[in-house]
Protein backbone atom coordinates (compact mmCIF):
# COMPACT_ATOMS: atom_id res chain seq x y z
CA UNK A 1 0.00 0.00 0.00
CA UNK A 2 0.83 3.74 -0.79
CA UNK A 3 -0.13 5.22 2.67
CA UNK A 4 -0.55 8.61 2.90
CA UNK A 5 0.67 9.30 -1.13
CA UNK A 6 -1.85 10.13 -3.99
CA UNK A 7 -1.10 8.31 -7.41
CA UNK A 8 -1.91 10.22 -9.72
CA UNK A 9 -3.98 7.86 -12.72
CA UNK A 10 -4.13 9.37 -16.00
CA UNK A 11 -7.17 8.25 -18.80
CA UNK A 12 -6.85 10.33 -21.60
CA UNK A 13 -10.80 10.42 -23.50
CA UNK A 14 -11.09 11.25 -26.78
CA UNK A 15 -14.52 11.28 -29.14
CA UNK A 16 -15.77 7.96 -30.45
CA UNK A 17 -13.74 5.90 -27.82
CA UNK A 18 -15.13 2.84 -26.41
CA UNK A 19 -16.36 3.57 -22.96
CA UNK A 20 -15.15 -0.13 -21.90
CA UNK A 21 -11.70 0.22 -22.53
CA UNK A 22 -11.68 3.04 -19.82
CA UNK A 23 -14.24 2.35 -17.25
CA UNK A 24 -13.32 -1.42 -17.00
CA UNK A 25 -10.28 -0.61 -15.42
CA UNK A 26 -10.98 3.05 -14.10
CA UNK A 27 -13.24 0.67 -12.00
CA UNK A 28 -10.47 -1.37 -10.78
CA UNK A 29 -8.35 1.33 -10.34
CA UNK A 30 -9.99 3.47 -8.28
CA UNK A 31 -10.54 1.45 -5.72
CA UNK A 32 -6.54 0.85 -4.84
CA UNK A 33 -5.81 3.69 -1.97
CA UNK A 34 -5.17 6.84 -2.80
CA UNK A 35 -5.67 6.44 -6.40
CA UNK A 36 -6.55 9.56 -8.12
CA UNK A 37 -7.62 9.70 -11.32
CA UNK A 38 -8.37 12.09 -13.80
CA UNK A 39 -9.79 11.91 -17.03
CA UNK A 40 -8.15 14.18 -19.21
CA UNK A 41 -8.33 15.49 -23.29
CA UNK A 42 -7.16 17.95 -25.25
CA UNK A 43 -9.27 20.44 -22.67
CA UNK A 44 -12.22 19.93 -20.14
CA UNK A 45 -15.36 19.08 -21.31
CA UNK A 46 -17.78 16.32 -22.56
CA UNK A 47 -16.55 13.45 -25.13
CA UNK A 48 -18.63 11.69 -26.37
CA UNK A 49 -18.13 7.74 -26.28
CA UNK A 50 -18.86 5.52 -30.09
CA UNK A 51 -22.43 5.52 -31.17
CA UNK A 52 -23.17 8.48 -28.90
CA UNK A 53 -25.42 7.59 -26.34
CA UNK A 54 -22.94 7.98 -23.81
CA UNK A 55 -20.76 11.51 -22.47
CA UNK A 56 -18.12 11.50 -20.63
CA UNK A 57 -16.33 14.05 -18.55
CA UNK A 58 -12.59 15.51 -19.13
CA UNK A 59 -11.90 17.40 -16.45
CA UNK A 60 -8.33 18.33 -17.28
CA UNK A 61 -6.32 18.95 -20.10
CA UNK A 62 -3.12 17.71 -21.25
CA UNK A 63 -1.07 19.93 -20.17
CA UNK A 64 -2.52 20.34 -16.97
CA UNK A 65 -1.44 16.67 -16.10
CA UNK A 66 1.90 16.38 -16.64
CA UNK A 67 3.03 13.73 -14.69
CA UNK A 68 0.97 11.08 -13.65
CA UNK A 69 2.15 7.97 -12.35
CA UNK A 70 -0.28 5.65 -14.61
CA UNK A 71 -1.40 6.35 -17.72
CA UNK A 72 -3.95 4.11 -19.86
CA UNK A 73 -4.99 5.14 -22.76
CA UNK A 74 -8.46 3.51 -23.95
CA UNK A 75 -8.87 2.91 -27.80
CA UNK A 76 -11.90 2.71 -30.15
CA UNK A 77 -13.42 4.05 -33.65
CA UNK A 78 -12.17 7.39 -32.85
CA UNK A 79 -8.43 6.33 -31.75
CA UNK A 80 -7.57 6.60 -35.54
CA UNK A 81 -8.44 10.04 -35.89
CA UNK A 82 -5.60 10.65 -33.49
CA UNK A 83 -2.58 8.64 -35.08
CA UNK A 84 -1.33 11.88 -36.00
CA UNK A 85 -2.21 14.04 -33.37
CA UNK A 86 0.72 15.85 -32.08
CA UNK A 87 -0.35 17.32 -28.84
CA UNK A 88 -1.31 13.85 -27.39
CA UNK A 89 1.44 12.01 -29.06
CA UNK A 90 3.58 14.61 -27.74
CA UNK A 91 2.07 14.32 -23.97
CA UNK A 92 2.40 10.36 -24.02
CA UNK A 93 5.98 10.55 -25.25
CA UNK A 94 7.22 13.28 -22.70
CA UNK A 95 4.92 10.81 -20.05
CA UNK A 96 7.10 8.25 -21.09
CA UNK A 97 10.40 9.77 -20.47
CA UNK A 98 9.65 10.77 -17.34
CA UNK A 99 8.48 6.64 -16.74
CA UNK A 100 11.06 5.51 -18.05
CA UNK A 101 13.70 8.57 -16.20
CA UNK A 102 13.32 6.69 -13.17
CA UNK A 103 13.64 2.63 -13.69
CA UNK A 104 15.20 1.94 -10.63
CA UNK A 105 12.30 3.73 -8.11
CA UNK A 106 11.08 0.97 -6.19
CA UNK A 107 7.59 0.08 -7.18
CA UNK A 108 5.81 0.96 -4.02
CA UNK A 109 7.02 3.86 -3.97
CA UNK A 110 6.84 5.32 -6.95
CA UNK A 111 4.78 3.32 -9.12
CA UNK A 112 5.12 4.33 -13.29
CA UNK A 113 3.27 2.47 -15.61
CA UNK A 114 1.77 3.45 -19.25
CA UNK A 115 -0.88 1.20 -20.15
CA UNK A 116 -3.68 0.77 -22.63
CA UNK A 117 -6.65 -1.01 -23.24
CA UNK A 118 -7.69 -2.32 -27.56
CA UNK A 119 -6.88 0.14 -29.76
CA UNK A 120 -5.26 2.65 -26.92
CA UNK A 121 -2.02 0.51 -27.97
CA UNK A 122 -2.27 1.99 -31.54
CA UNK A 123 -1.65 5.52 -30.14
CA UNK A 124 1.23 4.39 -27.62
CA UNK A 125 2.98 2.71 -31.06
CA UNK A 126 2.00 6.03 -32.93
CA UNK A 127 4.00 7.96 -30.18
CA UNK A 128 7.41 5.54 -30.52
CA UNK A 129 6.66 4.15 -27.36
CA UNK A 130 6.37 0.15 -28.35
CA UNK A 131 8.89 0.40 -31.11
CA UNK A 132 10.40 -3.13 -30.78
CA UNK A 133 8.45 -4.24 -27.89
CA UNK A 134 5.49 -7.18 -27.83
CA UNK A 135 2.46 -5.34 -27.47
CA UNK A 136 -1.45 -6.57 -27.85
CA UNK A 137 -4.36 -4.86 -29.55
CA UNK A 138 -8.18 -5.67 -30.71
CA UNK A 139 -7.68 -8.93 -32.36
CA UNK A 140 -8.60 -7.14 -35.95
CA UNK A 141 -6.16 -4.59 -35.80
CA UNK A 142 -2.45 -6.19 -35.38
CA UNK A 143 -1.45 -4.73 -38.09
CA UNK A 144 -1.38 -1.76 -37.20
CA UNK A 145 0.78 -2.56 -34.44
CA UNK A 146 3.34 -3.83 -36.91
CA UNK A 147 3.12 -0.39 -38.95
CA UNK A 148 4.75 1.37 -36.07
CA UNK A 149 6.98 -1.08 -35.28
CA UNK A 150 5.63 -2.98 -32.23
CA UNK A 151 5.44 -7.17 -32.46
CA UNK A 152 2.11 -7.95 -31.76
CA UNK A 153 1.17 -11.01 -29.58
CA UNK A 154 -2.04 -12.54 -29.57
CA UNK A 155 -2.39 -12.43 -25.87
CA UNK A 156 -4.70 -10.82 -23.25
CA UNK A 157 -2.24 -8.52 -21.64
CA UNK A 158 1.24 -8.41 -22.51
CA UNK A 159 4.00 -6.99 -20.24
CA UNK A 160 6.76 -5.27 -21.04
CA UNK A 161 8.66 -3.69 -18.23
CA UNK A 162 6.40 -0.50 -16.97
CA UNK A 163 4.27 -1.21 -20.42
CA UNK A 164 1.15 -3.20 -20.05
CA UNK A 165 -1.10 -3.61 -23.08
CA UNK A 166 -4.72 -5.16 -23.21
CA UNK A 167 -6.53 -6.95 -26.08
CA UNK A 168 -9.62 -5.70 -26.90
CA UNK A 169 -12.23 -3.74 -24.47
CA UNK A 170 -13.32 -5.97 -22.21
CA UNK A 171 -9.51 -7.13 -21.61
CA UNK A 172 -8.99 -4.16 -19.90
CA UNK A 173 -10.77 -5.19 -16.27
CA UNK A 174 -7.80 -8.14 -16.31
CA UNK A 175 -5.20 -5.96 -17.22
CA UNK A 176 -6.03 -3.42 -14.52
CA UNK A 177 -6.00 -6.11 -11.52
CA UNK A 178 -2.62 -7.20 -12.76
CA UNK A 179 -1.51 -3.52 -12.52
CA UNK A 180 -3.39 -3.01 -9.07
CA UNK A 181 -1.06 -6.03 -7.81
CA UNK A 182 1.73 -4.41 -9.00
CA UNK A 183 0.94 -1.13 -7.80
CA UNK A 184 -0.18 -2.10 -4.42
CA UNK A 185 0.21 -5.60 -3.86
CA UNK A 186 -1.73 -9.15 -4.55
CA UNK A 187 -3.56 -8.99 -1.59
CA UNK A 188 -5.09 -5.54 -2.48
CA UNK A 189 -5.69 -6.58 -6.07
CA UNK A 190 -8.08 -9.46 -4.60
CA UNK A 191 -10.48 -7.90 -2.59
CA UNK A 192 -10.89 -5.50 -5.49
CA UNK A 193 -11.55 -8.69 -7.34
CA UNK A 194 -14.47 -9.59 -4.86
CA UNK A 195 -15.57 -6.46 -4.50
CA UNK A 196 -16.04 -5.88 -8.60
CA UNK A 197 -17.28 -9.34 -7.91
CA UNK A 198 -15.53 -10.30 -10.97
CA UNK A 199 -15.79 -14.10 -11.40
CA UNK A 200 -16.93 -13.78 -14.81
CA UNK A 201 -19.54 -16.67 -16.05
CA UNK A 202 -19.85 -15.52 -19.97
CA UNK A 203 -23.02 -17.23 -21.60
CA UNK A 204 -20.99 -18.00 -24.52
CA UNK A 205 -17.45 -19.25 -25.10
CA UNK A 206 -16.33 -17.01 -28.11
CA UNK A 207 -14.76 -14.23 -26.41
CA UNK A 208 -11.65 -14.84 -28.63
CA UNK A 209 -10.80 -15.81 -32.61
CA UNK A 210 -9.19 -19.26 -31.64
CA UNK A 211 -12.71 -19.83 -29.19
CA UNK A 212 -15.30 -18.30 -31.73
CA UNK A 213 -13.30 -19.67 -35.19
CA UNK A 214 -12.98 -18.81 -38.74
CA UNK A 215 -17.40 -18.37 -39.49
CA UNK A 216 -18.24 -16.42 -36.44
CA UNK A 217 -15.23 -14.33 -36.79
CA UNK A 218 -15.51 -13.71 -40.27
CA UNK A 219 -19.51 -12.36 -39.61
CA UNK A 220 -18.26 -10.15 -36.55
CA UNK A 221 -15.87 -8.65 -39.14
CA UNK A 222 -18.86 -7.88 -41.24
CA UNK A 223 -20.89 -6.51 -38.47
CA UNK A 224 -17.83 -4.21 -37.40
CA UNK A 225 -18.20 -2.62 -41.27
CA UNK A 226 -22.08 -1.70 -40.60
CA UNK A 227 -21.33 -0.19 -37.23
CA UNK A 228 -21.96 3.75 -38.46
CA UNK A 229 -19.27 5.39 -37.18
CA UNK A 230 -20.28 8.75 -34.18
CA UNK A 231 -19.48 11.35 -37.41
CA UNK A 232 -21.98 9.86 -39.23
CA UNK A 233 -24.71 9.81 -36.81
CA UNK B 1 -32.37 -9.41 -35.18
CA UNK B 2 -35.10 -6.88 -34.83
CA UNK B 3 -34.54 -4.86 -38.99
CA UNK B 4 -35.90 -1.09 -38.59
CA UNK B 5 -36.96 -0.88 -35.33
CA UNK B 6 -35.74 1.21 -32.81
CA UNK B 7 -34.99 -0.68 -29.52
CA UNK B 8 -34.96 1.84 -26.59
CA UNK B 9 -32.97 0.66 -23.92
CA UNK B 10 -33.14 3.14 -20.91
CA UNK B 11 -30.52 3.00 -18.03
CA UNK B 12 -31.01 5.27 -14.49
CA UNK B 13 -27.58 6.71 -13.63
CA UNK B 14 -27.54 8.78 -10.27
CA UNK B 15 -25.03 10.48 -8.17
CA UNK B 16 -22.51 7.92 -6.55
CA UNK B 17 -22.89 5.36 -8.93
CA UNK B 18 -20.80 2.34 -9.65
CA UNK B 19 -19.87 3.30 -13.56
CA UNK B 20 -18.74 -0.42 -14.37
CA UNK B 21 -22.48 -1.50 -13.45
CA UNK B 22 -23.89 0.71 -16.02
CA UNK B 23 -20.84 0.91 -18.97
CA UNK B 24 -20.35 -3.24 -18.83
CA UNK B 25 -24.17 -3.74 -20.65
CA UNK B 26 -24.10 -0.56 -22.12
CA UNK B 27 -21.06 -1.66 -24.18
CA UNK B 28 -22.59 -5.00 -24.97
CA UNK B 29 -25.93 -3.59 -25.42
CA UNK B 30 -25.37 -0.52 -27.47
CA UNK B 31 -23.81 -2.70 -30.19
CA UNK B 32 -27.32 -4.63 -30.76
CA UNK B 33 -28.81 -3.53 -34.18
CA UNK B 34 -30.53 -0.79 -33.72
CA UNK B 35 -30.36 -0.41 -29.72
CA UNK B 36 -31.02 3.03 -28.66
CA UNK B 37 -29.74 3.51 -25.65
CA UNK B 38 -30.89 6.54 -23.17
CA UNK B 39 -28.87 7.49 -19.83
CA UNK B 40 -31.77 8.63 -17.95
CA UNK B 41 -32.54 10.82 -14.48
CA UNK B 42 -34.25 12.89 -12.39
CA UNK B 43 -32.92 15.51 -14.89
CA UNK B 44 -30.37 15.83 -17.69
CA UNK B 45 -27.10 16.82 -16.43
CA UNK B 46 -23.48 15.37 -15.32
CA UNK B 47 -23.87 12.76 -12.66
CA UNK B 48 -20.91 11.66 -10.67
CA UNK B 49 -20.12 8.50 -10.48
CA UNK B 50 -18.44 7.09 -6.89
CA UNK B 51 -15.50 8.40 -5.50
CA UNK B 52 -16.22 11.63 -7.86
CA UNK B 53 -13.27 11.52 -10.27
CA UNK B 54 -15.58 10.23 -13.40
CA UNK B 55 -19.04 12.20 -14.61
CA UNK B 56 -21.46 10.59 -17.09
CA UNK B 57 -24.23 12.71 -19.11
CA UNK B 58 -27.66 12.03 -18.52
CA UNK B 59 -29.55 13.20 -21.80
CA UNK B 60 -33.06 12.72 -20.52
CA UNK B 61 -35.39 12.74 -17.66
CA UNK B 62 -37.21 9.95 -16.12
CA UNK B 63 -40.63 11.21 -17.96
CA UNK B 64 -39.17 12.10 -21.49
CA UNK B 65 -38.56 8.15 -21.27
CA UNK B 66 -41.86 6.62 -20.16
CA UNK B 67 -42.08 3.29 -22.51
CA UNK B 68 -38.13 2.35 -23.20
CA UNK B 69 -38.12 -1.96 -23.99
CA UNK B 70 -35.54 -3.07 -21.95
CA UNK B 71 -34.32 -1.01 -18.59
CA UNK B 72 -30.91 -1.39 -17.00
CA UNK B 73 -30.59 -0.40 -13.48
CA UNK B 74 -27.18 -0.27 -11.94
CA UNK B 75 -25.96 0.58 -8.74
CA UNK B 76 -23.32 1.92 -6.64
CA UNK B 77 -23.47 3.18 -2.90
CA UNK B 78 -25.93 5.83 -4.19
CA UNK B 79 -28.48 3.44 -4.68
CA UNK B 80 -29.28 3.75 -0.92
CA UNK B 81 -30.04 7.46 -1.28
CA UNK B 82 -33.14 6.53 -3.79
CA UNK B 83 -34.21 3.63 -2.14
CA UNK B 84 -37.05 5.72 -1.07
CA UNK B 85 -37.36 8.30 -4.16
CA UNK B 86 -41.20 8.04 -5.16
CA UNK B 87 -39.85 9.60 -9.08
CA UNK B 88 -37.89 6.73 -9.74
CA UNK B 89 -39.60 4.17 -7.69
CA UNK B 90 -42.87 5.32 -9.87
CA UNK B 91 -41.00 5.06 -13.08
CA UNK B 92 -39.77 1.95 -12.55
CA UNK B 93 -43.17 0.62 -11.34
CA UNK B 94 -45.08 2.37 -14.66
CA UNK B 95 -42.24 0.68 -16.88
CA UNK B 96 -42.41 -2.26 -15.49
CA UNK B 97 -46.29 -2.23 -15.52
CA UNK B 98 -46.08 -1.49 -19.43
CA UNK B 99 -43.29 -4.81 -19.52
CA UNK B 100 -45.47 -6.76 -18.18
CA UNK B 101 -48.98 -5.90 -20.10
CA UNK B 102 -47.67 -7.46 -22.92
CA UNK B 103 -46.64 -10.65 -22.21
CA UNK B 104 -47.50 -12.74 -25.07
CA UNK B 105 -45.66 -10.40 -27.95
CA UNK B 106 -42.81 -12.18 -29.12
CA UNK B 107 -39.91 -11.17 -28.04
CA UNK B 108 -38.17 -10.73 -30.85
CA UNK B 109 -40.82 -8.13 -32.00
CA UNK B 110 -40.90 -6.18 -28.78
CA UNK B 111 -38.50 -7.35 -26.38
CA UNK B 112 -39.68 -6.12 -22.68
CA UNK B 113 -37.03 -6.72 -20.10
CA UNK B 114 -36.42 -4.80 -16.74
CA UNK B 115 -32.83 -5.61 -15.56
CA UNK B 116 -30.13 -4.55 -12.80
CA UNK B 117 -26.86 -4.80 -11.95
CA UNK B 118 -25.75 -4.66 -8.48
CA UNK B 119 -27.26 -2.79 -6.00
CA UNK B 120 -29.76 -2.11 -8.73
CA UNK B 121 -31.49 -4.77 -7.65
CA UNK B 122 -32.75 -3.01 -4.04
CA UNK B 123 -34.14 -0.31 -6.70
CA UNK B 124 -36.21 -2.79 -8.28
CA UNK B 125 -37.16 -4.47 -5.17
CA UNK B 126 -37.46 -1.15 -3.34
CA UNK B 127 -40.34 -0.77 -5.98
CA UNK B 128 -42.08 -3.84 -5.25
CA UNK B 129 -41.27 -5.46 -8.76
CA UNK B 130 -38.88 -8.31 -6.97
CA UNK B 131 -41.53 -9.66 -4.39
CA UNK B 132 -41.69 -13.05 -4.35
CA UNK B 133 -39.02 -13.57 -6.77
CA UNK B 134 -35.85 -14.86 -6.90
CA UNK B 135 -33.33 -12.02 -7.51
CA UNK B 136 -29.44 -11.42 -7.23
CA UNK B 137 -27.30 -8.36 -5.78
CA UNK B 138 -23.55 -7.56 -4.77
CA UNK B 139 -22.48 -10.19 -2.79
CA UNK B 140 -22.36 -8.42 0.59
CA UNK B 141 -26.32 -7.08 0.24
CA UNK B 142 -28.43 -10.19 -0.04
CA UNK B 143 -30.59 -8.48 3.47
CA UNK B 144 -31.53 -5.71 1.18
CA UNK B 145 -33.17 -8.08 -1.22
CA UNK B 146 -35.06 -9.84 1.72
CA UNK B 147 -36.56 -6.89 3.49
CA UNK B 148 -38.15 -6.06 0.31
CA UNK B 149 -39.60 -10.08 0.19
CA UNK B 150 -37.25 -10.79 -2.83
CA UNK B 151 -35.31 -14.17 -2.40
CA UNK B 152 -31.86 -13.51 -2.38
CA UNK B 153 -29.78 -16.10 -4.72
CA UNK B 154 -26.15 -16.44 -4.56
CA UNK B 155 -26.09 -16.89 -8.36
CA UNK B 156 -23.99 -14.18 -11.03
CA UNK B 157 -27.11 -14.01 -13.21
CA UNK B 158 -30.66 -14.69 -11.92
CA UNK B 159 -33.51 -14.72 -14.68
CA UNK B 160 -37.58 -14.46 -13.50
CA UNK B 161 -39.39 -14.18 -17.02
CA UNK B 162 -38.55 -10.80 -18.03
CA UNK B 163 -36.57 -9.83 -14.76
CA UNK B 164 -32.67 -10.11 -15.00
CA UNK B 165 -30.89 -9.55 -11.97
CA UNK B 166 -27.18 -9.49 -11.81
CA UNK B 167 -24.81 -10.03 -8.59
CA UNK B 168 -21.77 -7.16 -8.18
CA UNK B 169 -20.59 -4.42 -10.32
CA UNK B 170 -18.50 -6.66 -13.12
CA UNK B 171 -21.89 -9.31 -13.71
CA UNK B 172 -23.34 -6.91 -15.51
CA UNK B 173 -21.32 -8.36 -19.13
CA UNK B 174 -22.40 -11.64 -18.23
CA UNK B 175 -26.32 -10.65 -18.03
CA UNK B 176 -26.15 -8.34 -20.82
CA UNK B 177 -24.80 -11.13 -23.13
CA UNK B 178 -27.61 -13.27 -21.95
CA UNK B 179 -29.78 -10.29 -22.84
CA UNK B 180 -28.53 -9.61 -25.96
CA UNK B 181 -29.22 -13.15 -26.90
CA UNK B 182 -33.04 -12.95 -25.68
CA UNK B 183 -33.34 -9.65 -27.49
CA UNK B 184 -31.56 -10.51 -31.07
CA UNK B 185 -30.16 -13.80 -31.19
CA UNK B 186 -27.36 -16.41 -29.70
CA UNK B 187 -25.19 -15.66 -33.03
CA UNK B 188 -25.40 -11.30 -32.37
CA UNK B 189 -24.25 -12.47 -28.76
CA UNK B 190 -21.47 -14.36 -30.04
CA UNK B 191 -20.08 -12.03 -32.46
CA UNK B 192 -20.72 -8.81 -29.53
CA UNK B 193 -18.45 -11.03 -27.27
CA UNK B 194 -16.19 -11.70 -29.85
CA UNK B 195 -16.28 -7.98 -30.77
CA UNK B 196 -15.46 -6.75 -27.25
CA UNK B 197 -13.56 -9.59 -26.87
CA UNK B 198 -14.79 -11.01 -23.75
CA UNK B 199 -12.92 -14.12 -23.15
CA UNK B 200 -11.95 -12.93 -19.76
CA UNK B 201 -8.74 -14.46 -17.90
CA UNK B 202 -8.72 -12.78 -14.41
CA UNK B 203 -5.27 -12.97 -12.72
CA UNK B 204 -6.50 -14.31 -9.42
CA UNK B 205 -9.14 -16.01 -8.94
CA UNK B 206 -11.30 -14.56 -5.80
CA UNK B 207 -14.08 -12.54 -7.56
CA UNK B 208 -17.00 -14.62 -5.66
CA UNK B 209 -16.98 -15.17 -1.64
CA UNK B 210 -16.83 -18.59 -1.52
CA UNK B 211 -13.50 -18.66 -4.37
CA UNK B 212 -12.17 -15.78 -2.10
CA UNK B 213 -12.58 -17.52 0.84
CA UNK B 214 -13.73 -16.20 4.70
CA UNK B 215 -10.56 -13.80 5.56
CA UNK B 216 -10.29 -12.58 1.93
CA UNK B 217 -13.80 -11.89 2.41
CA UNK B 218 -13.86 -10.22 5.99
CA UNK B 219 -11.04 -7.97 4.56
CA UNK B 220 -12.55 -6.86 1.87
CA UNK B 221 -16.13 -5.73 4.01
CA UNK B 222 -13.21 -3.82 6.31
CA UNK B 223 -11.95 -2.26 2.98
CA UNK B 224 -14.78 -1.43 1.68
CA UNK B 225 -15.74 0.72 5.25
CA UNK B 226 -12.80 2.47 4.59
CA UNK B 227 -14.25 3.72 1.07
CA UNK B 228 -15.32 7.69 1.29
CA UNK B 229 -18.78 8.23 0.28
CA UNK B 230 -18.78 10.70 -2.38
CA UNK B 231 -20.91 13.31 -0.30
CA UNK B 232 -17.41 13.65 1.70
CA UNK B 233 -15.14 14.12 -1.09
Amino acid sequence: MMAGKKLEIAIPIFHDLTALDAIGPYEVLQLLPNAQIKFVSHKPGLLRACRGSLSLQATASFEEVPNPQVVLVPGGPGSKALMQDQVLLDWLRKVQQFLSSEPTVPVHDTTLFTTSVCTGSHLLAAAGILRGLEATTHWNTYDVLSQYGAKPVAKRVVRQGKILTAAGVSSGIDMALELAALIADETTAKVIQLLIEYDPQPPFDTGSVSKAGPELTARTIEFVKKIVPITDL
